[in-house]
């Protein structure tokens, strides 16, 4: 028995400006092939399927492709529960009506109780999703005195244990920030100073626990709660992280392995550090020349257009810093050295302008036009 | 064979700033009671299921509520198309995994041309869904000349029709304005200047047209070229016209009749003419004083708080109008005989707030002041 567990796809997200959405299809072609070759009993979505509560129609559509080819034309169902970012009802219209076609969107308690449950090698496989969910909506729906996210998924863990039954091995899906794990950048926070940790204890009844929420793959506490990662990167914070899936197995004995399927970007998202003349050098005969780039540039002297010039070997820059002009605290130096007068500005500008420097009388004349200006 | 053909739901209209939703729940509740007691093949929308392309989340739990109702626990299929109200792509988000589930939703060009096939006692019965498409849509699809509303619906129906098999009877769906019919205030025009104006005879080789779009229920042309009408009354000028839903009969030759099943909302929207005692005194004993009201006061001079007069025996009045404060052009008095002057204003003031008639010293106390402040 295996199936594939994802999450935060965020579908319809912006990255500086750029819409990402031509990347995430490309991605779920990926996901649509391995689909083809390698057969598994269901997908796992563990939420943020959109960026937000309500998609663009792009986003939508996109979806609905997808969906139409996993379950309709391979006949792989889909299990998915909405994320913070998604807007539980919206994305529930019509559950009741997909579930027997192969999708299962799980929006909400009564969802939640009620679980899908495949019959595969291993026999019953039960897969509960619980909605993404603040501490109030359960205090308030299951009348508990429920104050943090710690304590309302102590409480849904246990209402849903209380249903197991004894021939059955249990999945769970769940959107929630397991408490010592990786954040990235891109997460939306679930509620300010921490106290959005859940412990991972709640999850030891099940067979395999799997997350959403955090963008980076990784395990908490027990091999078999796991948190997939997001589509791909949403952040240059993630330059490192290995984008993906995760591919669960069962055995008779419940969990058995899971293992990272790499999922590629056609554009990477990278940091590039430098002195602009290098990086332009490098960019001519970068095979990746349109990843999309934070550029870090490290001259110490003012550029004319660094976006035009970077953008002529590079075209997906979509952010640009320049640690190089600042103060390098490190550095120890007065900020009066540091300095640079309008003298110094103008021959950097000259320079850039004219690609030559400026001779000695230009730079006598410029020298008594700022005396003359500064002294008025 | 029978079949309820309806439109113009609009859930989640705001009206004068009050939220309809509760009125048009218990509409639907009538309509499900119906089914529940007369069964039919199918309930058909012909167009505007909600009032806008993002519907507010709460109008979409209440279609998902009625859907499960009547497609789940009552198995009458829904089919229905997207009006120019609705978001076509958002309300066709799995639509492929919910016809199974018996709610069709045919919101393009490809679910046009694939009818929900429904086998009755009359035989085999296809409705062909037109979800609601402008002119420039069409052309670009079909590649073809189109440049009105009329020859986009022509070409539309002919393109259908190449689809009919000799067997089977068939059912349009479709949303526009047939030329000639009456409209309502609530409509919201598809284009400027009567260009959205479609003859009803590319209509005729159907065995019956299923219309939306227009609020009044109405034929057009033929007996079988219908407009349901809108769900409930959206405007005060609708305030005559019967709402419900048309009950199509078929029988082994096609159409046999069209019967109209009131839907009766808890409101009624009317309009109330009068000077403000009368109706105030006639609200008293009012039994259906909550109704949604615009009222036309024909009284000839100012009234202090007449909304919250009125309120106090009418809680809804939404609106409010003061013909008997104009100047009555059939009246043919010169503007300076009507003009009120600032004593007259103050007397009717007077009057409101104290409950009695200015008294002869008072008269003239506000006639030297008025003077006197005139002479400044």
């Amino acid at each position: 028995m295996k199936f594939l567990h994802t999450s935060d796809w965020h579908l319809g997200r912006q990255f500086h400006n750029v819409s990402l959405l031509d990347d995430q299809k490309a991605i779920l072609e990926q996901i649509i092939e391995y689909l083809a070759s390698s057969p598994v009993d269901a997908l796992v979505i563990a939420g943020d399927i959109y960026d937000r509560s309500v998609p663009p129609t792009a986003a939508i559509e996109l979806m609905n492709q997808f969906v139409r080819r996993v379950c309709g034309e391979l006949a792989v169902p889909i299990i998915l529960i909405p994320g913070n970012h998604d807007g539980a009802e919206r994305l529930g219209f019509g559950s009741e009506q997909m579930k027997n076609a192969g999708l299962h969107i799980l929006s909400n308690f009564s969802d939640m109780l009620t679980p899908v449950e495949l019959d595969t090698d291993v026999g019953k496989v039960r897969f509960y999703g619980m909605p993404y969910n603040d501490p109030e909506l359960v205090r308030h729906h299951f009348k508990q005195p429920v104050a943090t996210h710690d304590e309302a998924h102590q409480l849904l863990c246990r209402t849903i244990v209380e249903t197991f039954e004894s021939d059955a091995k249990n999945v769970l899906l769940c959107h929630c920030f397991v408490d010592g794990a990786i954040e990235s950048e891109s997460e939306r926070p679930l509620s300010i100073g921490g106290s959005d940790r859940v412990s991972h204890e709640h999850f030891t009844p099940f067979d395999y626990v799997a997350l959403g929420h955090l963008h980076q793959p990784q395990k908490k506490g027990e091999d078999y709660i796991r948190y997939s990662g997001s589509l791909m990167k949403y952040s240059f914070s993630e330059q490192h992280q290995k984008k993906g899936m995760t591919l669960v197995e069962m055995d008779e004995a419940g969990f058995h392995t899971a293992t990272h399927i790499d999922l590629i970007a056609p554009h990477e998202m990278r940091i590039i550090e430098g002195e602009l003349d290098e990086i332009i050098a490098q960019g001519k005969t970068d095979p990746k020349s349109h990843d999309y780039l934070l550029v870090r540039l490290m001259d110490k002297h003012a550029i004319l257009n660094p976006m035009e010039k970077l953008r002529a070997v590079y075209p997906n820059v979509l952010h640009l810093e320049k640690p190089g002009m600042l103060i390098g605290v490190e550095q120890q130096m007065s900020a009066a050295k540091l300095a640079r007068s309008e003298v110094d500005m103008f021959r950097d500008f000259f320079c850039e302008a004219q690609d030559s420097e400026l001779s000695d009388a230009q730079e006598k004349a410029i020298t008594d036009i700022v005396k003359q200006l500064s002294e008025q």
